[in-house]
């Protein structure tokens, strides 16, 4: 996995990803009346407006930015019919030719944890046929649960050429009460970040990064960095971007020197441009990529051209 | 919540839960040949045969058992038509009057984590009315981000009498990577089970427990015993009885002197009783409650009559 999104950051020289949590106060009345008329005002009826929407964003953004991450929590909210929209989206994304980084931080053990490798990332065979319950290409997991949460998802990154993404520092304010204090005179972080490394090993691509990576905090720029250098096979998911206050200075330290090693999220920022233009909200599309094209310019600016050696 | 998930305790003199995590391999053949009959060997099929499968369990043990507890790893595995299973299998349980803990072990943090309380515990408003995308009583949470992670659902807890439980000692052999690492000489778990005892707080009912419960396995009895003693307010899900090692004897100290303070799942214990007795497996839902039965008997040896003084 973790080539196959270098390589995508490398041809779109974009190391952004776009957050798609769409919330119906989100999407725009025109798709909210049309969904609702076709569909009904219930569950299905704003579903289907959020998949409306969420298409639109991608075809704005398939040829500039290269991956998406749908949160699966905005989806679920929406009951079952949300949880459709999640795999139309991810399916439509797919075939836009974007990567789909499925945001659920799932978490358990053993047969559970394959369950959710199963859904979020393999295959299942039915009746002689192979299916993708949700087709992600990587997924985020949380590692509180330990080697027994993560390994069952090793065997399909390596089979399938899937990956995931362990949160190790999160962007939000209270992340520290448990992730910065000290075992052994080491951040809890800096544990978890070292055992990424370890579960990645043997799943390192021809660039020098694995397809276990961690996901640390813009918010957190010192940690940032400190990281990088620690854990020099991990590559990091960066949200905390834009809305949450982190600017292309604070995740300049989370690359390489060749502008590898991250991928920083912007999801209300891409998702509500238009709100924040104010411009017509037929216009909400575009506006989503003159914000994409923003915020890959203003890390560009931190990482300079990004190069595969 | 946790004044009536204790007063269900009390009624059926049970305080065990059953885990429903249906895989296809454990359902009974007649069940899925009539349901890929009508709806074809796809995963709409699937997802059908698992929610009769559920709904036969649920009948048979309604009465005898306060709670079912479903892995949403096992319903995400058969995609977005599994989760319409997870749905209606929550809808059909509290019909039948059962409570329910959905085992999600959700965790984000603001406005996302709200959107998962919204899903799986609150309403949602659409168009004047008010729905529940999943409808569940508890949520299992991983409390890996800190308060920002656990906040959002206090509120709905509050306002909407709904609980959460959260990871604390896992039951699986790795736990301690992380969970049994020293801070400040205390076990991460211990922590983790004091930010629970403070989250809760606010939410005491009248039996003296809180509405922010912790999950701790079986599997750990001395840990079992220990965070009793040192967590006076916070209730336990207990998982790892059973298929995992645990027994009766080990879940023991998890019990206050009326009996009260935990709840012990089995799974497949319940579920697959059929294939252990190797009885027909027309009469998969009379074995479920038998195995029920003979589990509440064993936990009850432990604590004797159940007392709310």
């Amino acid at each position: 996995m973790i080539d196959r999104l270098i390589k995508q950051i490398v041809k779109t020289q974009n190391p952004t990803v776009a957050g798609l949590d769409p919330k119906l106060s989100f999407v725009p009345e025109f798709i909210k009346a049309e969904a609702f008329e076709k569909h009904g005002v219930n569950l299905k009826g704003a579903a289907k407006a959020l998949l409306t929407f969420n298409k639109g964003l991608i075809d704005a953004l398939c040829d500039i930015v290269p991956a998406i991450k749908p949160q699966c929590a905005y989806y679920e909210m929406y009951g079952y019919h949300g949880v459709k929209t999640l795999y139309k989206t991810i399916e439509y994304a797919k075939k836009r030719g974007m990567m789909v980084i499925t945001d659920g931080k799932r978490n358990d053990i053993g047969t559970t944890m394959e369950a959710y490798a199963t859904a979020h990332l393999g295959t299942l065979g039915i009746g002689g046929e192979t299916v993708e319950p949700f087709g992600g290409d990587a997924l985020t997991v949380n590692g509180y649960l330990g080697s027994d949460g993560i390994k069952p998802l090793l065997k399909i990154c390596k089979e399938q050429d899937k990956g995931i993404f362990v949160l190790v520092k999160t962007s939000n304010p209270s992340s520290g009460e448990l992730q910065d204090r000290l075992i052994d005179g080491k951040p809890v972080y800096q544990i978890m970040g070292e055992m990424c490394e370890a579960w990645g090993n043997d799943l390192i691509g021809q660039y020098g990064y694995n397809s276990v990576g961690a996901v640390v905090g813009a918010t957190y720029p010192k940690q940032l960095e400190e990281l990088r250098g620690k854990l020099p096979h991990t590559f990091f998911l960066v949200p905390g971007y834009g809305a949450q206050g982190g600017g292309a200075a604070d995740v300049a330290g989370a690359f390489d020197n060749r502008g590898l090693g991250a991928i920083v999220n912007s999801s209300r920022g891409i998702m509500c441009a238009y709100q924040k233009e104010d411009c017509p909200e037929t216009d909400y599309a575009n506006a989503a990529r003159r914000e994409a094209l923003r915020m890959k310019e203003d890390i560009l600016s931190q990482t300079g051209t990004i190069r595969l050696v």
